[in-house]
């Protein structure tokens, strides 16, 4: 089976790498507006090919989209003007109304598969790519009924061939839900790194004082701002909702420390420490 | 040298393991008010004996407290009012305005070493605890001139047995800089749990869409209530203008989110991104 990834970096390079290892693709033809990312997965062999987005439609059985959800949004439509029969488009973006939203506008809508593998690290770019990123994680496949059963198994096999446990979902619920688990976390991060560095101008402070829990609960702010820019003005919406939680939580919090409310405070915590058992197994 | 271990949980046991384990301590005395936590330290060896507190300014040549920090508040004086020339009382806890406070009104301010050595993990008790908890970390000394200078050399040796990095800070210092980069993280990830807890009751649904990421972020929220409320508690002044800070942030954040600022929240994650660099090395 040739197939086309579209997009280079940690996501679909990893993808490109681990399919072709594992037999699932015959040969991978890669596509990315960067021609530094480009010749860097040529050489390191993440990819057989590259060729230019008017023509993975051409050359590949299955083609996926590993680029920033609003591009992904863009190119969909381009790629199912030209899909031939039998070829299924699959995009691994982290919110899916907006990008299903566009394919339902699409007389080729059955051959374009939604999906979300939730995988990733705080690294970009080809050279962060590796064989096993995907390996023992969940994926999710959004408004399966909209595609073909044909396309769907295609990308279930994929996914099977990555060791990712498949889970099935409606895209509106999967982004209400991602928007609390995955994005709020990545901004409660962004957030705290934005705020120590403010007020820390001395960076050996930080660097001195800073330990592990500290490093752990900011880590997602090394993400990519060109992946996660558009993730979150897609998923606006339910942002909007989870962060006004979590502000007026927070409020209540530093309330309850200016008034010295030292055993509500245990209390709560004692409450959160649940999440322990919750998180079991991730 | 006979070392006296108040407080037997995760970071005075780790500590009670390495001293012995590297030499530093001949025998060690066990304090704890929880009679499960000191039978579990004994039959773990963590300790050699314990005792009650009255008893151990009489056994120890060191006494350490690993207690919360408005515990370590009370019990110093009492230690104080006992100890004998030659012997050095150390605290271990995450604020040490406080502690320092009640020590300057004592006239044996002179045998305590006010210590905050930046280590732990999220898990608490003598079971929590191993030897390494300390390798190559910081520990932070406050206020030396008010010790002893043969005082702060025991406590220094003590902590370079445990290959730790050590620094002079004031107190005060001390808890504005580290309601930054420690307890401030504590809250944001508290309260992360808290908000999804609270709006995803189907459990199912975290624990199936959850990634490292959110786990890495949450990580602290398991975090002990009883260690954690008394430093909130301690550290309120530092943690009121922190969070305001914080708050203030995230409201400009969702601003941006919801006004569709792509490239100003682009801009704003690259600036944070430096975080990668200043965390190297921790």
């Amino acid at each position: 089976m040739v197939v086309g990834v579209v997009g280079l970096g940690l996501i679909g390079g990893s993808l490109a790498i681990s399919l072709k290892k594992r037999g699932f693709a015959s040969k991978i033809i890669g596509v990315d507006n960067n021609p530094n990312h480009s010749s860097e997965a040529l050489d390191s062999n993440i990819v057989d090919e590259v060729c230019g987005l008017s023509q993975v439609a051409q050359l590949a059985d299955i083609i996926i989209l590993a680029i920033p959800v609003d591009a992904g949004k863009a190119v969909l439509p381009l790629l199912l003007d030209q899909t031939k029969e039998g070829q299924v488009i699959i995009d691994m973006g982290s919110t899916k109304g907006g990008i299903c939203m566009v394919a339902d506008q699409h007389p080729n809508r059955k051959n374009f598969v939604a999906s979300h593998p939730i995988a990733g690290t705080e690294n970009a770019g080809p050279s962060a790519a590796f064989d096993g990123l995907y390996d023992n994680k969940i994926t999710i496949i959004c408004d399966e009924e909209k595609s073909l059963p044909s396309a769907v198994n295609v990308c279930k096999k994929l996914y099977e061939t990555l060791n990712m446990r498949v889970q099935f979902m409606d895209s509106q619920e999967h982004d209400r839900h991602i928007a609390y688990v995955s994005h709020l976390s990545h901004i409660t991060s962004f957030v705290l790194g934005q705020t120590v560095l403010e007020i820390e101008k001395d960076e050996k402070s930080i660097f001195n004082m800073a330990g592990s829990g500290f490093a752990s609960t900011v880590r997602l702010a090394k993400s990519s701002p060109d992946m996660w820019a558009p993730i979150f003005e897609q998923n606006q919406e339910h942002l909007s909702t989870a962060l006004e939680a979590y502000i007026k939580n927070l409020e209540n919090f530093k309330r309850k420390i200016e008034t010295g409310s030292k055993d509500e405070l245990r209390d709560l915590m004692g409450d959160v420490n649940e999440i322990r058992r919750v998180l079991k197994g991730i």
